[in-house]
């Protein structure tokens, strides 16, 4: 069962959408919204708090919350490449590794990066901010055979895909990027500081790329977005509509 | 709070992603799993019957509960284009209209799509199926002066962007699709046959086109998928290298 006060959330963004609520108007009072809702006033103050954090909603002291204009503009980052945008939003991007080592790959590791036994991996794994929030956790796998002394980088600091270019001479060729929305918990939900339950978009990748010749995996990560206080996107170029691009 | 049988599959997921569950092995029994994570049978029986119905388990009568191999390569859709994914993984794509009608834009609607006041907007929503599962629900809107007589179509069996690029001489040009995670609840939750509070997937997109020499917004669409029983994948081309093409 949805939360009831996500319930709300969700009903009242709704209402933002159809302009019942327009923009730079007051929206109904908590009282008002209690009894439209049903519910009780805490779990009104939670989703008001939540759809202000979230960009739906400022509030003006002594005056009440008012709806935010445009909301759907905003904060759009690019789900395959945030640095830009994130800048472009005025916000500053920042790394935070919280571990970076060397260890033997597991089987699922192995078979991804087609690796053999005992073969080892570089697994680094990093909160990226903007500003002070967490955008996404990121673990990252390379292979360390391809990428030998990668672990004397600083991943607070450095690109790592500027590092595999410049470094090691690889160049990305493509990347299959496997989509699901979760929920967050446990460690997840802290790193992104999001309550638990809270649903979150989990990707995981496998990249592959040139080096020393040979085209292979050259990286698998796993990464989770909070999506509610930030909008990502995807940005598809078609060849002029030959044949069906999407058949729906 | 993410929900016990939620937590307990993403633990036993993760198990397997460890291989300490291995594949065409038997995992513990629901006694062991209720211990192991000190919650009920119930909840133990609802998480592992999810697990079998989302292809990370299967049963075998009079024996047990085993992993299925290779989770990860299955049920592959591509996230932009679902058809001909659906049809090589043996399954049959289906479209249902729940509702195909012409009404005045609102203003979002208007805002999307460069229309003036009064303009119409022809609204299709539909179900997309595989077989008797559904995969996602849309709602399409589009400007009805770009495309009369739209609404005569019968959008159950015809493809919309055949139509659109036969009938009308429209080619697509770009698409910014949005993506976040939320929790299914009402008519949503109905539509995909999942329960409420189930993470799912939502996607917005306005698509461009080139239609009587002018390019300009063809269509707005809303789109919810289930991620739970499939899995959907984003393919990027990279162009070798060059710059950053991801800065984390």
């Amino acid at each position: 069962m949805a939360p009831k006060y996500y319930i709300v959330k969700r009903a009242i963004i709704r209402k933002i959408e159809k302009e019942e609520y327009k923009e730079n108007e007051l929206i109904p009072s908590e009282r008002e919204l209690t009894e439209m809702f049903g519910v009780s006033r805490i779990t009104v103050r939670r989703a008001v708090d939540e759809l202000v954090g979230e960009n739906y909603l400022y509030r003006i002291q002594g005056k009440g919350t008012y709806v935010k204009s445009d909301k759907i503009q905003q904060n759009l980052i690019s789900i395959t490449s945030c640095t830009q945008d994130v800048i472009n939003l005025g916000m500053t991007p920042r790394r935070h590794v919280i571990s970076a080592s060397t260890e033997i790959a597991d089987q699922r590791r192995r078979r991804l990066l087609e690796l053999g036994d005992n073969e080892r991996v570089f697994r680094l794994e990093r909160i990226y901010f903007a500003d002070d929030d967490p955008l996404n956790h990121t673990v990252t796998y390379l292979p360390y055979k391809l990428f030998p002394g990668i672990d004397a980088h600083d991943f607070s600091c450095e690109s790592l895909y500027s590092v595999l270019g410049s470094q090691y001479g690889c160049q990305i060729t493509t990347a299959t990027r496997t989509i699901e929305a979760v929920l967050a918990e446990g460690k997840i939900a802290r790193y992104l500081e999001v309550s638990s339950g809270t649903p979150i978009l989990h990707f995981e990748c496998v990249t592959r790329g040139k080096i020393h010749g040979r085209e292979c995996p050259i990286e698998f990560f796993k990464c989770c977005y909070r999506s509610d206080k930030f909008k990502f996107y995807i940005n598809q170029v078609m060849d002029g509509g030959e044949g069906d691009r999407r058949s729906l």
